[in-house]
């Protein structure tokens, strides 16, 4: 199963694409797709959903989770991801992909069993869970990645519960 | 001179397309782009793109005019703001059409001489302006007749000021 994780921003949306097989996770590709900082909001939505739109059809992903809104942004910010959301969910809707959503805590609680755990730790146990060499960067990739891996936990729990569900 | 006002959201979006001669303003076409309550966000944005798209085409506008962000609003409601207003902006970059915004300040303060009107009067004074026989509903459509409304009023005051300075 391939997942890709986004943490989408304007500015900056990470990617990160993974592979699940049982338990092992092998992270595929990974990155950040950017806009540039001198033209109109209309023109980078327009840049994000071009990019987007062709990173679905190389990694062609079972499914795109998304991060969930920070409930303790502000309201610009929360616009302002809002409006790159918009446009990532429509290219996956476009693209006939599952989207699932995760919040922030959802995902530093399933990747380093901490709701509260910062950055830094998010990258390390990415890092980690995916045998790679350093930290992702930016921060946007390492979350994008987290994300993916969340997804990935939640079907291994529940790949195992069924399990155990038949075995019994 | 068309001018398409919209007043964007993932359940009801505004809209108004108005024409401008000299001063004078004839409203010929509004109504609502409604998505289903029951289908899920990325389902509900790709109809709210696909309707925006078909509009544009059929409406064929100078500009598109949109509602910014109320700052007294909360996270919840900008998050899903900026969605709708992320694929609106995206399908009007794809039609090569300029895009305006106005704070609901300024559009009020056009429209009524009053920044901190209420709904009841907005309404009122679109359906003055524009001659109408009644408020066009839900507010979503008079807001958007508002917005619209708003930017031909910029241009009108802009095109004395370049006369009275010709006439110098």
């Amino acid at each position: 199963m391939l997942i890709l994780g986004i943490d989408p921003g304007t500015a900056i949306t990470g990617y990160g694409l993974i592979e699940v097989n049982g338990n092992r996770l092998t992270p595929l590709e990974y990155g950040a797709l950017r806009t540039r900082a001198g033209e109109d909001t209309a023109a980078r939505l327009s840049s994000l959903y071009r990019d987007m739109s062709s990173l679905l059809k190389e990694a062609r992903p079972d499914v795109v989770a998304v991060e969930q809104l920070f409930f303790n942004t502000n309201v610009t910010t929360a616009l302002a991801v809002g409006q790159a959301r918009g446009v990532i969910l429509l290219a996956g809707a476009q693209a006939g992909i599952d989207i699932v959503e995760y919040t922030p805590l959802q995902v530093k609680q399933t990747v380093t069993g901490n709701g509260r755990a910062d950055k830094e730790q998010v990258g390390f146990m990415v890092k980690a869970l995916l045998g790679l060499q350093v930290v992702p960067r930016p921060d946007d990739v390492s979350d994008a990645l987290a994300i993916a891996i969340c997804h990935a936990h939640m079907g291994i729990t529940l790949e195992k519960l069924a399990q155990a569900a038949k075995g019994r």
